[in-house]
């Protein structure tokens, strides 16, 4: 059975990394001693090490091993026999280019579904949808591929921002970016604020968090989700 | 000799389409009675005739005509022909995928570099640099390449947005973004803020407008650069 956190972001201002879901992965993760970590976002362009270092750091709290699969000789045996999976944020597109690249993107997807226990935050969370087709991410490498693992049927927009009325800048909202998604796609489009996240449970998909979810349809109007929805039948 | 204008957008907070560039493009299309217009990018998904005629209102103040690409048979001789070429803003995704599609996207290249005056607004000035790798936009369609024009030896990020420090959005800033990319190439991006363009006349770039812009070049501090400043050097 899938067992899934897809979270908006890895870190509320203020906190430290993952704190605010430390209580949620400790129930999630239960059942594993080591996870295997999946630092190919590279958030800032830190080394796979670095990054790797500080998941060690944030599961060491609740008393679980992390191992980053660049680690491991053959990353495909890495996801295979993983206990648990946790995928970091940072740049969506280089992301994906490294999981097709390392021959792993539909074994990832193959292995969630059969149910290693998975968690995504941002960059991470984004690869859960059908595509990487809403991250916010600059497109800094070309991916062989905008498909994604397909762990839920729609996508995702982690990060979720509302539009500041006050501003006086001139470049697209986050609401006109989807917009434009839509104008040529027909998949719907979960916006995470940070601090949201969804948990999967087999087939059932819950909002989790103290903030409403903005849902975009395509030629819809956009809509607010309270926390505890149920979005099992969305797609 | 090249003639192009590179603006970071087409509308000021307050200001109407294109207005504050008015006079300067008098000036750059001045031996024009018509120029080409390609709505590829289409903002919030609009129509290319909807965004054709919203180009073709700024332009009759100038009493200059527009005709959009879209309107011709063969949108390889419409470049050819045309007297000045305006490409506007939107998604930069899909406005490289149908400069693609159209096969137009080198011969573009070509016309401007061969002198035809230009100006790009946005995601219109994203594709004159080296790649859109540096675009604000969201992946909504999937190009056959991230290379663009080229008409200038380094890449772009219009509508350059400085950090907001009281922001508890923990979203990567654009400064970062850009860092990501350096983590992988080597080309310098330029932060065009709303308001600034580069105007290209030969080999001679300069920096126009009121504001600074900020130039990132991989491994360096950041630098700001005052209006006027000489680009033509930056490779």
């Amino acid at each position: 059975m899938k067992s899934i956190i897809i979270a908006s972001t890895s870190t509320l201002h203020g906190g430290k990394y993952l704190e605010y879901l430390l209580p949620t992965l400790e129930s999630h993760f239960k059942n594993c001693k080591t996870i295997l970590f999946i630092p190919y976002a590279r958030p800032s362009g830190i080394s796979h090490d670095e990054y790797t270092q500080k998941a060690k750091e944030a599961f060491s709290t609740i008393n679980i091993e992390v191992k980053g699969i660049h680690e491991f000789e053959n990353p495909q045996d890495a996801v295979k026999n993983a206990e648990g999976i946790f995928t970091g944020g940072g740049n969506t597109f280089l992301l994906v280019t490294q999981l097709y690249k390392n021959n792993v993107m539909q074994l990832l997807s193959d292995t969630v579904k059969n149910g290693t226990p998975y968690l995504g935050s941002s960059a991470g969370s984004n690869i859960c949808g059908l595509s990487m087709q809403t991250t916010n991410d600059m497109p800094i490498i070309y991916p062989p591929s905008f498909q994604t693992l397909g762990l839920i049927p729609f996508n995702l927009n982690p990060h979720y921002l509302d539009a500041d009325l006050q501003s006086k800048h001139m470049g697209e909202t986050r609401e006109t970016r989807i917009k434009e998604f839509h104008a040529f796609n027909t998949i719907p489009v979960l916006g995470l604020r940070e601090g949201s996240w969804l948990d999967v449970k087999g087939d059932k998909i819950t909002l989790k968090g103290d903030l409403s979810a903005r849902l975009f349809k395509q030629n819809q109007e956009a809509q607010e989700l309270e926390p505890e929805t149920d979005l099992s039948d969305l797609k």
